[in-house]
This record gives C-alpha cells, sequence and structure tokens, in this order.
C-alpha cells in the first residue's frame, strides 16, 4: 500500500511592544492588545505569574495589575489568584514549581483560548512559559520581561525550558508567545550585576552580525555602565530586533544544528555550571565571548586591534573576564564543555567564531590545548585590568 | 519605540508507511527510512520504548529489532538498553513513567538529531511522543503503532499526552513524528476488542466525510468483525489518509476551536472517565456516536433510515451501545460533560453533528433534556439489539 505523506506549515505571529508604566491606566498597551480577543460567547481568562525576586520592588503591584484588568480589560476574567515564584535559577530547578502552575491552570480552567502573563526575569519566563506551552497542548504566553537580558533575548524568543535532575533546560519546548511587553521602567529597580549582564547579549549579537551596533556600544559605555535610561531602550530595542530577525530568517526550531546565537556559550553553559549557577548567564557569556576571541586572535583569524576593542568595552562595562573555575582540575573540565557541546550538537562541533567585528564564522573543531592558552591569556587581562582599575 | 512585529511559518513533513513483518531483514521500509540520516560525523542514536502489553506477545521481538538495526541500520546507534512501559492508560496516568523516559534520554545521550522509537497502544505512543517533544526541546519521534485505534487514527496524527492528576491529556504538545510505520501483522494478536475498538474512528470518520468510505464500512462489516485481514488493511489505509489530510487541510495546531474530528467525543471522554478507563477509547467513541445521532435524529436534521444504518454497522461489529454510567446520578454527569467540554473549548460550545451519513455540521447548542431522552432511547436499542444476538 502506498505510503501517506503528510506535509503542513504552521504560521507564527507576535509583537514586542516596547513601554513605559505599563500598568498605569493611561497606558493603552495591553488593553489595545486585548481588544483583538473579544468575540461574542467567549469568556476568555488570564494567569499571571510572577517573579518573587522582582516583585518585592513593587509593593503596589498586584493592585495595580488586578486595577487595570478591572479597568481597561474587563472582558478578560483574572483568576482570583496571582502565583508568585521564586526569581532566578531556583524557579527552573524546582519541579513542584511547575506543578503547581500546572494545577493553576486546571483550578482557574484556563483554556486554550486564555492566556498566561508570565511577568519576571529570564529564569521566571522560560518556566511560565514551558508550563503554559504543554498544559491542554500550549495556552496563549504573553511575557512581561523585567531583566535586561529577558527584554533583549530570551523574552523576544521562541524557547522555553527548565532544568531536569541538574540538566540545564533539558525539559523545554519551541513556543512563541502571543505578545511581548517590554517596560523600560521595570529595570530600575536591577542592581547592577544584572543590568550589566543583558548587556552581554547585545555585544554578542553585535559582534557577529553587526559592525555598526557595536561601535554605538563602544561609543556609549560609559553612560551604559551608568545606567543611562535612553541609550538602554536603544540597546534593547535593536538587540530584540536582532534576535527576532535572527529567528524568523533562519531556522526558528532549531531543526538543524547551527547556531550562531549560541555564539560565545559553550565555555559560558560551563561555567555557569561549575560555578552552581553563581556566575548569572550575561556575565558568563561575556567570559565565553572574550574566551572565544582571544582564541580566534591565537590562531591568526582575529586581529588584534578588534580583540582589544572587545576586550575593552568588556572591561569598561565592568565584566570579570576570568574565573578560577576555568583553570579548575587543570581545565578538563573545559575541555569536557567543548565535548558537552558536541554531543549536544549531535556529534559534529559547530561553534561560531569571530573573524572581524560584525563577522562570525563557523568552526567545526577547537584546539584544547589553545583553549588552555586562551584561559590563561584571560588570567592575565583580567589581573592587567584589575591593576588599571586600582591605578586609575 | 516601534513595536517589532515577528512572523515565521514551520514546515513540518513526515510519511506513513504500511508494511508487514518490519523487522524481518528482508524488509527494507526502516533501512530505506534511515538512509537520509547518514551524514558524516554525525552519530546518530535511537532510544527504543515498547509497550508491554503489546511485547508480552512477541518474546522475539527485542533480539529481532536488535538484529535487524545490527544488519541493515549499523550507522545509527540503538541505546544499550530498549525501555519497557505498562500498556494503556496506566502508561500515561504515572509521571514516574515520564521521568524515566527524559532520564533514559539523558543516560543515552539522545540529542535532537537522534531519534525516539515508540513501539505500542495509542497509550503508550501519547507518553513516548510527549516525552521525546519535551526533552531537549524535542527529539526526532517514530512511530510504531501496535493496536488499529493507533493505527489509523492517534499514531499517524500530530498531538501527543499524558494525564496529570486525573485529568486526560491535561499535558501535551502538537509535535509531528518524522516517520510513521504500520504493521499490519502486528494486529494479530489484538483481544476482539482492541481490534473492534479502533473501527469506531473510521466509522467517525467516515460518517463527518464520506459516504462511500461509510457504505464500504457497511458492506464489509461482517468480515470486519471477523477479523479479515485484507479489509482492516483497506480500512486503516483510508482512514489514516482521511485523518491526515484533515490535519493538513485544515488547523493542524488546533488553534481555533473547530474540532470536527471530536466527533461523537464529548460524550465519549466523559464516559472513559466515568468508568475510570474500564471503556477503551474507541468503545466510548461508537456510544458517543450513536448518542449524538439519536440527538441528531430527535431534532430532526437526521434521517431516521441513516441513523438505522448506523446503529446496524456499529451493532453488527459488535459495540456495545449504552453503558449504566450514562444514566447515573439522574444523568448529572452527562449534563456536565457538556458543560466541561464547552469550556474545554475556551466557553463557546462547537459540537459536530450528523446532517446525512458523509455530511457533518457544527451545532453551538445541545439540549440537556433531549440528551436524556437520547440516552433512554440508546439503552432501549441495546436491549432491543441484546435481544437480537440472543435470538439469532
Ligand atoms: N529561553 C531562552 O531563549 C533563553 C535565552 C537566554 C537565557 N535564558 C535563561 O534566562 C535565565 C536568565 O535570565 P535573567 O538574566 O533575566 O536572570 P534571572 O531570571 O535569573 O533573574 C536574575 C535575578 O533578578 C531578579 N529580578 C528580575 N527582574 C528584576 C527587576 N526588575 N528588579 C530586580 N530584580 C529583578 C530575579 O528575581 C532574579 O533573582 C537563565 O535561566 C537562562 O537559561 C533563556
Ligand atoms: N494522540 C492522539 O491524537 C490520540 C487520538 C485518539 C486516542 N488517543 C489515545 O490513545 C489511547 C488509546 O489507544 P489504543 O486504543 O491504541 O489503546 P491502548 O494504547 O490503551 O492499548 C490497549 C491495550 O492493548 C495492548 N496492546 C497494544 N498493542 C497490542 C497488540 N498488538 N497485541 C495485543 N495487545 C496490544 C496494550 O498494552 C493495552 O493493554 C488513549 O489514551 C487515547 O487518549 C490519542
Ligand atoms: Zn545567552
Ligand atoms: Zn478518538
Amino acid at each position: 500500500m502506498q505510503p501517506i505523506k503528510q506535509k503542513f506549515q504552521i504560521e507564527y505571529t507576535y509583537s514586542v511592544f516596547f513601554t513605559r508604566n505599563l500598568f498605569e491606566i493611561s497606558n493603552t498597551s495591553l488593553k489595545d492588545f486585548f481588544l483583538d480577543y473579544q468575540e461574542l460567547g467567549f469568556q476568555r481568562k488570564a494567569l499571571i505569574v510572577i517573579d518573587q525576586g522582582f516583585s518585592a520592588f513593587y509593593p503596589q503591584l498586584e493592585k495595580q495589575i488586578k486595577l487595570y484588568f478591572k479597568q481597561a480589560v474587563p472582558h478578560i476574567q483574572l483568576a482570583p489568584e496571582i502565583i508568585y515564584v521564586p526569581g532566578g535559577e531556583a524557579s527552573k530547578n524546582d519541579p513542584v514549581l511547575f506543578d503547581k502552575l500546572a494545577e493553576a491552570v486546571d483550578i482557574y480552567g484556563i483554556d486554550r483560548h486564555s492566556f498566561v502573563i508570565g511577568i519576571g526575569g529570564g529564569a521566571v519566563l522560560d518556566l511560565v512559559g514551558y508550563a503554559a506551552a504543554v498544559s491542554h497542548r500550549g495556552i496563549k504566553l504573553i511575557r512581561i520581561p523585567t531583566t535586561v537580558l529577558s527584554q533583549n533575548d530570551s523574552g523576544v524568543g521562541v524557547k522555553n525550558g527548565i532544568n531536569f535532575h541538574g540538566k540545564k533546560n533539558f525539559l523545554g519546548t519551541f513556543a512563541p508567545p502571543v505578545a511581548v511587553f517590554n517596560d523600560l521602567t521595570l529595570l530600575n529597580s536591577l542592581d547592577d550585576r544584572d543590568w550589566r549582564a543583558g548587556i552581554a547579549e547585545a555585544i554578542k549579537v553585535a559582534l557577529i552580525k553587526d559592525a555598526r551596533f557595536f561601535e554605538w556600544i563602544e561609543q556609549n559605555v560609559v553612560s551604559l555602565a551608568n545606567r543611562d535610561e535612553t541609550n538602554m531602550a536603544y540597546l534593547i530595542h535593536r538587540c530584540a530586533e536582532m534576535h527576532t530577525d535572527h529567528i524568523a530568517g533562519g531556522d526558528p526550531f532549531e531543526f538543524g544544528s547551527s547556531r550562531p546565537l549560541d555564539f560565545g556559550h559553550w565555555a559560558a553553559h560551563k561555567l555557569e555550571f561549575l560555578t552552581n549557577f553563581e556566575v548569572r548567564h550575561g556575565e558568563a557569556v561575556a567570559i565565553g565571548i572574550a574566551l572565544d576571541c582571544i582564541y580566534a586572535r591565537r590562531i591568526g583569524m582575529l586581529a588584534e586591534n578588534d580583540l582589544n576593542r572587545i576586550l575593552d568595552v568588556l572591561t569598561a562595562l565592568g565584566f570579570d573576564l576570568y574565573h578560577p573555575k576555568l583553570s579548575e582540575n587543570d581545565k578538563i573540565n573545559l575541555r569536557n564543555g567543548i565535548q558537552e557541546f558536541r554531543e549536544h550538537l549531535g556529534g559534529r562541533l559547530t561553534i561560531m567564531l569571530l573573524e572581524e567585528i560584525g563577522k562570525g564564522v563557523e568552526v567545526h573543531e577547537l584546539d584544547a590545548d589553545l583553549i588552555s592558552l586562551s584561559v590563561d591569556d584571560l588570567e592575565n587581562v583580567q589581573l592587567h585590568s584589575a591593576g588599571a582599575k586600582v591605578s586609575q
């Protein structure tokens, strides 16, 4: 009997909105969005899940949100309870939290025409997105990211996930949101580490794709380090745009094994793990970028001047470019990191390196000894720049 | 700042192959399929998960599979362990089994370029499909369905799922397989109940879409009941084809709320639940079809002659058309069933009813009192046909 050949396409669309004071009654972003979801005979609901590490800074938030929905979006029924989850990696490590969200979806009758709204950093959004994606085979997800990293990178993309038996993002799906609302004012409460960490992803995407954007970061590095809001708004918008363009233009659900946006990430993942996530993702990415650029310089791929410009920007932002865990066990850990990344990709290593600022190129081998030497270089750079800081 | 508008499409393709004796060395179906996955530098792996209720009938299966892969597909590395899970709804009820599969994916290094191969009935395939879909955000899934229902319906589609806190299919995703292999010879060991149950889905799809297919079933009803293989092969192929066509032509990931393929299913779901899944899905669907057709007759939508033809076919196949649980609690359970289905769809009820054989039509209301009367009718039909059986 003839085989049956199946073939179909699924289209996804969503918008990323940029705003301030999202929950003030005068702000119509959310109200306008929900106008599209007003069919007769449907009672759509919304379940809100909030990052506790974030909400601690906004004691009036819950009251404000409830008032906003009551007045501006009366046709959407808020679940009677707002769910709070711990912020940061803890939210992705504890399977009980996933169960709690799935239970809330069940108890409050959140169906596939209703919404789950996640408010928080990248970790909480990853958890909430995963729970929404698999409950009833997918509930509409709205993301309200509250960190630089989640506003310019993770929160505007299509991935979610939680950790499983200590394995980072082991469980997850590709599940685009129906909308993302980036509220700049929510970033005020971030500590300097998280403000800075998110900038690493912008540098990453600039380095592999857009030399002019890198120059802009270079020129504004002092004001970015000093938390200038206007420049941060631009940086987030441009970075989010490059991420979403990349996703749409390439392989959104990563069926292939090329991962340009993972530039600087193989070592970063290993370092996050080795430090038990005490080093933030963005901080680890900054180190990963520095390491791979030094490596590219060592193999003659990247010019010295380009390398120095990159290291200078990272240092000026206040990033540490070395961590003792990189040298631990005679760097065997880092060698394993390459191996793990290779396995993760299915046996063939594909790593993005830099040819020049704004231009990445994929390679399929890394020399472990040269990586070791590059780590030594990083340690020297760090010593040197610490000295520089002291002598200023 | 301008919103960013994201838009992209994902294309899915897969084939459903029809064969006999899949794991005999002379059968090249699997071998041919895997030829497409032979790039240099990749070591693809495969993890096999088998339904114990099925494998109990095939003591040589594991040996045969291992030999087949060794000889015919040497470039794919089988995980050293084949995983067995209990068959039937038990596999979807126990969260420990999901964890066991995710762990196996981890332990045996099954990455996104490798395969998970599920062999079993619809329940086991739903579990395996879910575990594969969320591990590493999606591992390639091959389904080898071993029941009539999974070969003609669930196994060729795009859905998976497990139960959560007693809620059927509460956790799941839409995740197309990369291939489906329907081996007719595997159906020999099915008991009569499971042989028959799967035919209900063929009747369902014939009734709403293809009068000629229904006539064919009518004409061959005796030989189908007597387990004629050739006719079953045709029934499965045609039903699978109609399912896959429907998926591709419509709304594959069910973003809307129209669910034509759920004809006869609202009462079926409730009945499965009320009987703690002692009534098989297909058996419950047969009752659900009969109920909704009697209802359609009562409201003057369906002609009496059509109704009788439908009830005759179901009865001739040996289906019970009534279950005492339908009348329990003065039919309040069934009223709740309508309400639950409404909530499941997001507040607006959309139920497929029959206008004539081969032509479904959607309605948005069901009259609970008429449903009650239709249940009484079912009980009478059942008494009558039981009498008829006895008097034969
Ligand atoms: N899904 C993706 O595509 C993707 C991409 C990159 C990173 N990630 C994930 O994102 C996570 C990192 O996200 P992150 O960098 O946003 O950090 P985070 O979510 O770990 O948050 C860091 C800390 O900031 C707190 N916080 C959040 N918003 C705040 C605010 N406005 N004011 C004060 N404190 C606030 C949190 O409670 C937490 O303690 C990692 O788990 C990483 O794996 C996902
Ligand atoms: N994903 C979908 O789109 C979809 C659609 C319809 C139904 N389903 C699900 O499918 C499940 C029902 O599947 P099913 O009807 O295939 O039954 P099943 O998977 O429950 O299997 C019934 C019994 O038959 C045994 N079995 C399987 N193959 C056998 C064989 N060849 N010989 C002897 N015994 C065998 C099993 O071990 C089990 O005990 C339900 O959980 C239902 O929700 C899913
Ligand atoms: Zn990153
Ligand atoms: Zn069904």
